[in-house]
């Protein structure tokens, strides 16, 4: 029992230092389903984190990088992991474009063992706030749970 | 063999007839999962011909008759299967204000055996037409398949 504790010490230290290192939690998922909600949960809260950071690649890394990922919204439906990459990097230049993100009542419904519906709204502060609703459909890889399609639409901006 | 026949032959007659007096196809679903993108393009495509002609209630039923029905777009979040009918009625009065409505492009995705993600265009013919993306979630019920959140966005307004 006692070495038992200790390993499991030593395992939550590496895991912690680990999180230290990337600076995201985009960790792995050994969960069961009914850790499901949290685990989706903790990729929007690691997206965030990277995007307050300026970081767009580590924001896209919620996402599931194939030329299958679809983003529906005012462009229509766009295509690709990198064409998503591309975008957000033209669209979002530099920190004081990118403002600081929030999102807010998220509600995470699974649709399957491996798949979930996840709805919320968004809102960027920064010069010209925008904010606005979005939908989400999340499905379960070996690497985790990744968004594998993104409909965002803005509410309104002032 | 041959009353098989016969009593088969009965039956489609009846479902046909019956399809004449709804005058949409809503049928309850008894197919297998390899036919449920068949099933869900048969719900789709009664949805558009009801709108076609000027019948919003009968469109609302490819909707889940549900208060935890979502629909996602320029109004947030809304919710409940009887809000979404009186505010289709309200935005839609006449078959003037309704247009042609036209869904294109369709992309029908499992999520599991009871869930599917439906991709799509939709355009509004009518003086003023409008245009965009939706993103559809179908959950399978005992009565068919019905759409449990949509995500509407407009393209364009020309």
């Amino acid at each position: 029992m006692r070495v038992n504790f200790v390993v499991r010490t030593a395992l939550a230290w590496v895991s912690a230092f680990g999180f230290g290192l990337t600076g995201a939690d985009y960790r792995h998922d050994l969960s069961g389903p009914e850790d499901s909600p949290e685990a989706i949960r903790t990729v929007l809260n690691a997206q965030q984190a990277a995007w307050n950071r300026g970081n767009v690649p580590m924001f896209l890394e919620g996402y599931w990088n194939s030329p299958e990922l679809t983003f529906s919204g005012s462009e229509g439906i766009v295509r690709g992991y990198d064409g998503l990459l591309e975008r957000y990097q033209r669209s979002y230049p530099d920190k004081q474009t990118m403002g600081e993100l929030e999102f807010s009542g998220l509600e995470i419904q699974m649709l399957g063992r491996d798949s979930a519906l996840v709805l919320g709204y968004w809102h960027l502060r920064r010069i010209g706030d925008v904010e606005g609703v979005f939908t989400l459909v999340f499905r379960r890889f070996p690497v985790g749970w990744r968004i594998i399609h993104d409909h965002t639409s803005m509410q309104r901006a002032y």
